[in-house]
């Protein structure tokens, strides 16, 4: 019998850019630049990946590791105030079914001629597939490849 | 100019039935058995209600208070464990937008025959438009009125 259990958890990322907030909220909203650093920059082999981006939109994604298993991504975006916040929710999934469900909020406040953006994710983890800190690690991967895209490297 | 903001909070209802998990999980998956206690208990008008309960399928109602302002809720269910697990992602609307987003995971865990039932949501609360402890006092009377359907009045 599969053990069921749901572990709760919530984790923030902040960085902050010079370049200013409609610049970093298209990293986001425009299907060219979300790609670059969410598909594009990562060593992830990309099976398929389609994005719509507006409220009630999806984006759907099938990622694989070097000879690893294939992960799914399902993504549905609940608000959008352009330049401002995203709010979104999102399932992790292999071909047995989600191990997570989360809600996501990215604020892009605006701080001087740059911005500060405040990354929330609130998750629910499943069967002890995956662990709250390794989704953040996954995320700090994702900010990183989204630095390069916005010329701020801080290697 | 819009003041703009985001609280992110969580809360637990928990309930204990005396009915076994499928029936418990059935007032949540059953279209008759969900508008039953979700949408004809309440004192809200229902200006029309949708629902289709399969991982990826949505939920939206629009309700009106008496003379009060439309608030709409679109849902999407993101996983699904037939008596066991459900967990969805939600919005509440005014004609203006979205004022929160919220993830939801709803645990029916077997209790000798019985079932305990475990409510966890995880919100964003926009612009300082709802909060809380509102959203909480919300969902009780939605679980006051599931409690009848199961024909588990606490009053």
């Amino acid at each position: 019998m599969t053990q069921h259990s749901i572990e709760h958890a919530s984790f923030t990322i902040e960085r902050t850019y010079s370049a200013p907030p409609p610049r970093v909220f298209a990293a986001w909203a425009d299907p060219a630049a979300k790609r670059r650093w969410f598909v594009e920059d990562l060593t992830w082999k990309t099976l398929d990946y389609e994005f719509d981006f507006r409220v009630g939109g999806r984006e759907h994604g099938r990622f694989q590791g070097e000879d690893g298993p294939v992960f799914i991504n399902d993504t549905v975006y609940l608000d959008i105030v352009p330049d401002r916040r995203i709010a979104f929710a999102y399932s992790m999934s292999t071909d047995d079914g989600p191990f997570s469900a989360s809600l996501v909020t990215v604020d892009f406040q605006p701080k001087g001629q740059g911005t500060k953006l405040v990354f929330t994710e609130q998750g629910a983890f499943f069967d002890g597939f995956d662990q709250p800190t390794m989704r953040q690690t996954g995320w700090g991967w994702l900010f990183d490849a989204l630095d390069r895209a916005l010329g701020e490297t801080r290697d």
